[in-house]
C-alpha cells in the first residue's frame, strides 16, 4: 500500500474527552473516527489491526474445538424475560420497539440466545461436551461512554458458551478456555494475569478475569512476579494437564485493588517477588452451572435416561477493546510499536524524498514491488515530506520494522530498523528472511 | 471435523412459512435457526458458507483498490436529517431512542455515514479517486419478512462508496465495480447478468442490478443468450478496457419482467438467441453524482482551487442473501451441490459402518487424518447409520466431493465421487491432487 493512497484521516485537534493515550493515538493515526457518543467507525488502519486480533482469537478458540457460529445483534425480549434478566439489566440495555411494537433489544451478551438454540435442538448427552462461540457486535448503553473504544457503546466481542453434562466436565471446559485465553494474549504480545473474580450479573460461582499489564491501566494490580514464569506452552490439551495449569496459576497471589489487603500481600509474597503495577481487563470467564438452563428449561437426557439441566459457562474477550489495550501496553515514550502479530503492516519503507532527486523513491519502489511478490504486507511512505517529520509520524504508526532509504543506503544494502533497536545494513534477501521469520 | 461432533441441528418439521427451497434446505441442514421474525442465527454450517462468500467478495473489492473499513450498525439520526432521508425511509428504518433520548437508528445503508467521514477528513482532490467498503450487518424492518435469509430483517451486506472529482472519473470507478461484481459472482460459481436498473430511493441516474440465474428466482428475465459469452476475464484493469466491458454487456438485451415488452425482445434478439428464465438480484450499483455530497456539504478543493462537490456512487452485494441465492441456483432434483469455492467442507468421507466390523471406519479415519495434514478441510461422517440414509443426508449437505468407503474400496483405492458425476476408483494421492486443484 502507498501511504499517499491509504485513508488515514488524522484528527489533529484532539477532543477534550480523549484523555487516555490509546484514544489519542487512535485519533492521531486515523484508526477510528467517532460517529456518535461512544460509537466509532473503524478506518482502514484500525480495521486491519482489529481483524488480526479477531483472527488470533478465532484460531485459539478453534484449537480447543469450539465451533464458530453467529447470532444476530437484535434479540427478542422474550428470552430475557424467561431468564429473568430483562428487568435486571437496567438502562445499559438498548431497548427497541419494532414496527409491530414487539419488544426487542440490541444484545449486550448472548447467554439467553445460545441457551434457546441449544434447548431447541439438543436432546441427548451424546453431543456433549460442546463449546460454541461467535464474534459479533454488542451494545451497552453506557451512561458516560469514554476512553474511546475502551469504554464505548457499540463494541466487538468474542463470546463463547460451554455446555456439559455435569460440573466436573464443565470445569474441564472452563480450564480449556482458561488455557486458550492465556495463549491468545501471549500471541497478541501481551503479558496477562488470570485473576479470581466476582461473577457479577452473569451469575455463578467460578470466574476469572484476564488482565493485561499496562502502566496506564484502569486497575491497580498486586501480584507475585513468579506468575509470569508459569510455562503456558508446556501444558497438554488434556483434563489433568489443564487442571494443573490452573492450579499452578492459582498458587501465585494476584489481585486488583478492590480485593487488595496489604497484610495478605506480605504474608503470601516475599518482598522481592512483590510487584505492583496496573492493568486492563480484556477477558472474563464464568462458570455458572444451571443458572440459565434451569430458568429456560434447557435439559438433555443423560446416559441413564434422566433429564438433566446442562451445566454452562460463558467466556468473553473484548476484541475492539484489545486494540486500545495493546496501545496502552505498547505505546511508551511517544513511540508505538505494534506486536508483529497484529501490526497493520509487516514493514514500512521510508525513503528520504528530495524534490530534485528521485533515486531514493525509485529504489524504494523496486523494494516495495519485490516485497509484495514475496507476500509481505508492506507500506511505502511515498509522501513528499521532510525525513524527520516522517520518522515522527512512523513513531506513531508503530509498524515494528522499517527499511530506511537515505544517505546510508548503498546499491544492495539498506538500513533495516526494528523500533527500539539499533539499525543494521542488510541486503534485501536478509531483510525478507527476517520479516518472514 | 467429525460429523458426530458438528453442531447441525436439523429442523425436521418445516415451518409453514418456509416456502422456497433455500429456506427449506437451510433449516433441514441446520445452517440457520430463526431467532425472531426475519432474524436468524447462523449455525456452524451456514456460517462457514457465508464467511467464504464474504472472503471472495472482499478479495475482489481489494483487487480494484477499494479500502476496507467498518462503520457501526447504530447511527445518529442527525446525518439522515441532513441528507433528507430520515423521513423518506419510512417504517423500514428501525428507529431507536437511547437512554439520553437521542434519536438513533440501525443503519439500513451507509451513504450518509461515509459522506460524513469523508467530508470531515478529505479537503483536497489529491486523495481522489477513492473507494471504501465495509461488510457489516444492516437492518430493514420489513413488514412481512419471509423466504428465510432471502428477505429478512437483519442481513449482512457489503456496501462500497466511491468518491471522485468529476463525472468522468466517477463513471470509471463505477466501471471498476461493474467488473469486480461480475468476477465475484463468477468465483461464486454463478451466472450473473448486469441489467440497467432504476435508482429508486438511493437516487441518481446510472444504475445496474446484478441478477443471478435460478429457476426459482423472484423475477422473470428476458435476455439474449450471447450475453453469457462476453469474456469477463479478457478485460484489463484500465479505464478504456473497463468501459469497453460495460459497452459489450450493454449491447445485449436483458431485462426483468417489469421492463419487458415482447415487441422489443423480438426486434432486438433473434429467436434462436432468446432466453426466458428466472433470477435473483444479488447486487446493485448506483452512480448518483452529488446527491449526498451537496446535501451534506462534502466538497474538496480541485486543482484550480475551486470547491467541488465530490461525485459519489454506492455499490451493494447481499452477502447473507447470496447463501440462499446459491442454493436456489444449485439445488436441483433434491440434490444440493455447493460450488467448490464456498462449500462448507472440501470433501466428505462416507464410510459404510457396520456394527460388527470397524474396518471401514478405521480406513476412513486414517484417510481423514492424512487429508487434514494436507490442509484439506474434511468432514468425516462417523455416524452409525444405514448407508442409504447417509447418501440422502449428503444429497442435502451438498459437499461437492465424496470419498466412499464401502464394499468397492480396496487397500489403496477408494471410491471418489463428485456429485452429479460418475465415481472413480482412485488412490489417495490422486484424490488429494484433485481436491487441491
Amino acid at each position: 500500500m502507498l501511504l499517499s493512497k491509504l485513508f488515514i484521516p488524522i484528527t489533529k485537534d484532539l477532543p477534550a474527552e480523549a484523555k487516555i493515550k490509546s484514544h489519542q493515538l487512535m485519533l492521531r493515526t486515523g484508526m477510528i473516527r467517532q460517529s456518535s457518543a461512544g460509537i466509532y467507525s473503524w478506518l482502514p488502519l484500525g480495521f486491519k489491526v482489529m481483524k488480526k486480533i479477531e483472527q488470533i482469537v478465532r484460531e485459539e478458540q478453534n484449537n480447543i474445538g469450539a465451533q464458530e457460529m453467529l447470532m444476530p445483534t437484535i434479540q427478542s425480549a422474550d428470552i430475557w424475560k424467561e431468564s429473568g434478566r430483562y428487568d435486571d439489566y437496567g438502562e445499559e440495555m438498548l431497548r427497541i420497539s419494532d414496527r409491530q411494537k414487539r419488544e426487542m433489544l440490541y444484545g449486550p451478551t448472548n447467554e439467553e440466545q445460545i441457551t434457546e438454540i441449544f434447548r431447541s435442538s439438543v436432546k441427548s448427552y451424546k453431543l456433549l461436551p460442546q463449546i460454541f462461540y461467535h464474534i459479533q457486535w454488542k451494545f451497552r448503553d453506557e451512561l458516560r461512554p469514554r476512553f474511546g473504544v475502551m469504554r464505548c457503546r457499540e463494541f466487538y466481542m468474542k463470546d463463547a458458551y460451554s455446555f456439559d453434562l455435569n460440573e466436573n466436565d464443565a470445569v474441564s471446559s472452563y480450564n480449556k478456555m482458561f488455557c486458550a485465553y492465556l495463549k491468545t494474549f501471549q500471541r497478541l504480545g501481551l503479558k496477562s494475569i488470570p485473576m479470581k473474580a466476582d461473577t457479577g450479573p452473569i451469575g455463578g460461582d467460578l470466574s476469572h478475569e484476564f488482565v493485561i499489564l499496562a502502566d496506564t491501566g484502569e486497575s491497580k494490580i498486586f501480584a507475585d512476579k513468579r506468575i509470569f514464569d508459569v510455562p503456558i506452552d508446556k501444558y497438554k490439551n488434556n483434563e489433568a494437564s489443564l487442571k494443573k495449569m490452573r492450579d499452578d496459576f492459582s498458587k501465585f497471589y494476584a489481585v486488583t485493588d478492590d480485593k487488595f489487603k496489604s497484610e495478605d500481600f506480605d504474608k503470601n509474597v516475599k518482598k522481592g517477588d512483590q510487584i505492583q503495577t496496573k492493568g486492563i481487563e480484556v477477558g472474563h470467564i464464568f462458570y455458572f452451572g444451571d443458572k440459565y438452563s434451569k430458568a429456560m428449561n434447557c435439559s438433555v437426557d443423560s446416559k441413564d435416561g434422566k433429564k438433566t439441566f446442562v451445566k454452562m459457562g460463558s467466556y468473553g474477550i473484548g476484541v475492539s477493546r484489545l486494540v486500545a489495550a495493546i496501545i496502552e501496553a505498547k505505546y511508551l515514550n511517544e513511540k508505538m510499536k505494534w506486536p508483529k502479530s497484529v501490526s497493520p503492516f509487516d514493514v514500512v519503507i521510508i525513503p528520504a524524498i528530495n524534490k530534485n532527486d528521485n533515486s531514493n523513491l525509485e529504489k524504494a519502489n523496486s523494494i516495495y514491488e519485490e516485497l509484495k511478490i514475496k507476500g509481505i504486507d508492506v507500506l511505502l511512505d511515498d509522501v513528499e515530506e521532510n525525513i524527520s517529520n516522517k520518522f515522527k509520524k512512523h513513531d506513531l504508526l508503530g509498524i515494528p520494522y522499517q527499511i530506511i532509504i537515505g544517505s546510508k543506503a548503498t546499491k544492495d544494502q539498506f538500513e533495516f530498523k526494528e523500533i527500539d533497536k539499533d539499525s543494521q545494513m542488510l541486503d534485501l534477501n536478509k531483510i525478507i528472511k527476517l520479516l518472514k521469520n
